[in-house]
């Protein structure tokens, strides 16, 4: 019966139904659900059938980069305003992915500024934090002010993510998981952005895994996920540009936190293996054409960082200014390295086909470097090595695997997880190429 | 790797996500589920998200009447099989709606069996309890051996609902309120149905309501909420027969508890409201023909037991035995009602084209005459009668609406909702059947 009554605040049912019925939220109705759910004021059993809601029905882009904006904004944001040409890099998640301490020192070298915070690993997913700590001294805990100071002086600063970076994710993920709400492409891009708009770099690297250890197991699936998240941080104003890479097998030859870090220092020496070199200088040359410059003369750049050493220096000068002994970057071979080795050996002649990342990741949790649970210690010294890749010939009873393990802990259960991810075959498998594809803000995009 | 594994019972997640996909639950699933969060096992949180998910992705009939089962398993089930030919009836909600109070002594004095329970009023709904207890000592408490044995002796004995009687739906229904998944067809047809499933009666008859007054507002949607529920109760082994009846308007001239007795018992003496009485025959014929009767014979059956007192018979021998004082029945005038009146005019000449029975429910409420919240007491003497019907003429200054208050309470509010639901037009509307169809099992029916 009026018409010029103002519109009145649509409660959390009207929301749930506003979804539920396929239309748009505001950024202020995303504010009132999801901020609300984070102070505890709308209760999980509203926020879980939402959730669904935006599962069955999608959300728009913009819907999905407020979304991302409200979570980001839900507790402590960095203020890296002070740095200049602040770079973040994320990989969405992969086994015996080193590529960070590989990639962020090469990013100072060339002039960036890192001041980034990682992760620590899961299940059978590695964190960088962890592969750092294999080496005595260096420590993930900076206060603020040096964290900024070091970033600024070195190029490079990593600390552990803050408890309360973007809460919102943390408890929605959680919601998620009990609620068969987790793969869906809106609410999997707005999580992993939101913590990299809560981080604070003006550009983000991503670096989008598909494959079997992989989120997303289809290129398709992996490239709708670039897509949807360099929409995101360029709606937010970052510059976001993204690869696309396989991710059936662990990148390098090595998974496992101290052998992880063997590999990088080798790869910062220019004798690492091809893949983890090229996928790092094709994320190097995304940050400096992110920045302005000419592709081809940012890969010499990026190249030219590993062959003179510079990325080593930065990457020595950061462990050391982090309390890390950089006796161990100077002689990798010091680190500790469970002394205790198994192999898995071909049962026929052929060729490598398969060397399951996921089951790999796998083998190297159940020897004990990796956690079942948050807070949980790990053996830094204990993994897998890939002695043959796919495509690889080798004989009936050649090793293809070796573990390090300590006494034999967990050794059956990896050894039958990775017997169970080997597979040889009469024919070399086709060739695939590392980098499936290149995602920019130009991308074609929408969900 | 394994193919003769046997089939693992799905988690929680597992049954969210089969629903979220669109594929129908088995009877065991639907049990882990359902039972499992009404005995506090399965977290709201779950529930409320596989409810989005039945929302957006339906259900087959078969998982509905599985649900149904399960629903009406989770609590006491009354065992009438001692009684013969036992009918219950429901109505989906409705206003001034005192079919009850006619249909069942006529059902009673039919030679069939009502043993019946029935609920309480609540917000703008009347309850059949609320109405009865106009009736100074008739009291809706009965042991179960009592209850059965009146309905044997008298054909007629109606109770309060138990508490447990399908503990399952109030607990679903609590979370379907807040989590906007009400309006979702194999939700509410099972809830209702669950209920009467539990109730025990052989032969059930539907009223659906539609219209402005009712929960299903247009014919389209009380047709199909009225075939799942007949589909239910007929895969549950029961006789279902619905009629679907129009409801803009409240059937006959009062609405309030005392005022509806009073009409109530007019009707069973013959001198009832044609709307009323002719859908308390049509609902009557619908029992019969479920039991094998011929509908004409059926019809003329059913009209008889008002001309000559039978069913009018039957009412005071319940009312009796459950502790009432007939001399009420004998002169309704003695009933409590409101001796102070007011009355809405008509703002202009014309003819009454819509008395909104949402609005006389509403007024009512205001009142003092019904409850916002359970347990509330209610004044049994207030109402509303209506003066006018839609169709017929009235001049300017014509009082259209009267109002039975305790000094003024509620009143202007009354008014309000009273004057905003009424309309006058120049032209008399279309006359419209009150029944618009009828259900049985012979319908198509899909979801």
């Amino acid at each position: 019966m009026t018409h010029s009554a103002p519109q009145p605040a649509l409660s959390v049912p009207d929301l749930i139904a506003k979804k539920r019925d396929g239309a748009a939220h505001t950024h202020a109705e995303l504010e009132a659900l999801v901020l609300g759910f984070t102070r505890g004021e709308v209760p999980d059993y509203q926020l879980s059938a939402w959730l669904m809601a935006v599962y069955l029905r999608g959300m728009t882009p913009q819907e999905t980069a407020d979304l991302t904006r409200v979570m980001a904004a839900s507790g402590e944001q960095l203020d890296l305003g002070s740095l200049k040409d602040t770079v973040d890099k994320h990989s969405t998640g992969g086994v015996g992915d080193k590529t960070s301490l590989v990639l962020t020192p090469m990013l100072a070298a060339l002039g960036l500024t890192v001041a980034k915070m990682s992760g620590r690993g899961l299940a059978h997913t590695g964190g960088t934090i962890d592969k750092l700590e294999s080496i005595p001294g260096w420590s993930p805990e900076l206060p603020e002010d040096r964290f900024l100071a070091q970033a600024r002086d070195i190029g490079l600063a990593l600390v552990g993510q803050s408890k309360d970076l973007a809460p919102a994710d943390g408890k929605l993920y959680a919601l998620r998981d009990v609620t068969a709400t987790v793969p869906c492409l809106p609410l999997i891009a707005s999580s992993i952005m939101s913590k990299k708009l809560a981080s604070g770099a003006q550009t983000i690297v991503l670096d989008v895994k598909v494959g079997a250890g992989a989120f997303m197991t289809t290129p398709e699936a992996g490239r709708e996920l670039a897509q949807a998240m360099v929409d995101i941080g360029t709606r937010a104003g970052r510059t976001v540009r993204a690869v696309l890479t396989e991710m059936d097998t662990p990148l390098g030859f090595m998974a496992g936190n101290s052998l992880e870090v063997q590999e990088a220092l080798a790869t910062l020496r220019g004798e690492g293996p091809d893949d983890l070199t090229e996928l790092c200088v094709a994320l190097a040359v995304e940050a400096l054409v992110a920045h302005g410059e000419d592709a081809v003369a940012a890969e010499q750049r990026a190249r030219q960082t590993l062959r003179d050493g510079s990325a080593l220096a930065r990457f020595r000068a950061f462990v050391q200014a982090q309390g890390g002994d950089p006796a161990f970057v100077d002689d990798p071979a010091r680190l500790d390295v469970a002394l205790d080795r198994a192999e898995v050996l071909a049962a026929q002649s052929g060729f490598v086909t398969r060397v399951d990342a996921l089951s790999v990741g796998r083998a190297v949790l159940a020897l004990g470097g990796g956690r079942e649970r948050k807070g949980e210690a790990i053996d830094h010294g204990v993994g897998v090595e890939l002695l043959k890749k796919p495509g690889e010939a080798v004989r009936a009873g050649e090793a293809v695997l070796r573990l390090y393990h300590r006494g034999g802990r967990g050794l059956e259960r990896a050894q039958e997880l990775l017997r169970a991810g080997l597979e040889i075959g009469a024919q070399a498998p086709a060739a695939e190429p590392l980098i499936l594809d290149r995602i920019d803000k130009k991308s074609d995009y929408s969900i």
